[in-house]
């Protein structure tokens, strides 16, 4: 129908999550109108990630420089280090600003069904950073699904021989969640955690 | 968080209809971890239609040529224009190939509420393509809105001086359409244009 370079251009924004074949005309479409702004923002945005583009050799992350700016950044507490699966799990909880430390990035999750097992995650580069010292405590972030506390709990195996404190993300009732609406496992979780009124 | 080349790729992403900030941040942590593949294709494709895209100066499609492909192709009927409103539109008609003849971009459509007059739609351009002769039939396919068809009325008018066959898409129902699921319009065209069984 179009060019050969704008079905292109369609199929390689179709592959994105969250857009399928016709978002992916109506984006480029959006792009063709808007040829000097939107087009080229992206354009170059894309170039300057893709010539920058780097994995942080210490945790993981994905950044424009190695180290990381997290990882490069003295203010950040380097006795306390928080392992999630993903570098999107990482994001969302720099977006909170909430952890002062350091992090780790394990590439996944342990799962039988997908055939994923510890050496195809980074646990050894984890062992390794505990193991040289200097980290007091080890927030085991994994998402709150069976493979993510499966893995919690593989994690807390291996790193119980090290001089550390293991703690994980607190499970109960989400801000604004109403009981009526909540699942039966979150609802256990909450009461099983309860705690007393201060 | 991220870097600022990260953030700003996001931020050019986000724009895209169909992508807010949380599918952006999707896609990008998508394009990163396939750097390779989605990254480099997207760049690619990105690159090739930024350095050839045009608009056809005769139908206002737009394309990486000028004339564009439909315009150029001699096996296309010339004595049938189609007048759609948006490059889009003659997208969409075009996947069906059902259309053998030639196109007339607008550009948009009359809207008092928006501001849009005669002058900003390419109704000039259309115009003379049907003075200058060869045209037998003009297609108006506008949408079926209010503003389409106010569109459509309007061209209809400045086009009755030329010998030419005026004609717009049927409305009634879609494929697959359940009475009892459509709306009233839709129903009152179809009763209002109801046809002999063959």
């Amino acid at each position: 129908m179009a060019s050969p370079e704008i079905e292109a251009l369609s199929g390689a924004l179709a592959r994105l999550p969250g857009l399928g074949p016709r978002s992916a005309r109506r984006a480029v479409l959006h792009l063709l109108k808007r040829r000097e702004t939107s087009l080229a923002t992206l354009l170059g945005a894309l170039q300057a990630v893709n010539d920058r583009l780097s994995t942080c050799s210490i945790c993981g992350n994905v950044d424009t420089s190695d180290p990381c700016a997290v990882c490069a950044d003295p203010r950040r507490d380097a006795r306390a280090l928080c392992v999630v699966e993903e570098v999107a799990d990482l994001w969302a909880l720099e977006r909170s600003r909430l952890f002062p430390g350091r992090f780790h990035v394990l590439g996944g999750r342990l799962s039988a069904l997908e055939g994923v097992r510890p050496e195809d995650l980074a646990i050894d580069g984890l062992i390794r950073r505990v193991a040289n010292g200097g980290v007091d405590e080890v927030v085991l972030a994994m998402n709150a699904t069976l493979e993510g506390q499966t893995t919690a709990h593989y994690l807390a195996e291996r790193l119980e021989q090290f001089p550390v404190r293991l703690t994980q993300l607190a499970h109960g009732l989400p801000v604004g969640g109403e009981l009526d609406y909540l699942d039966e496992g979150t609802l256990a979780q909450a009461l099983r955690a309860r705690r007393p009124l201060a």
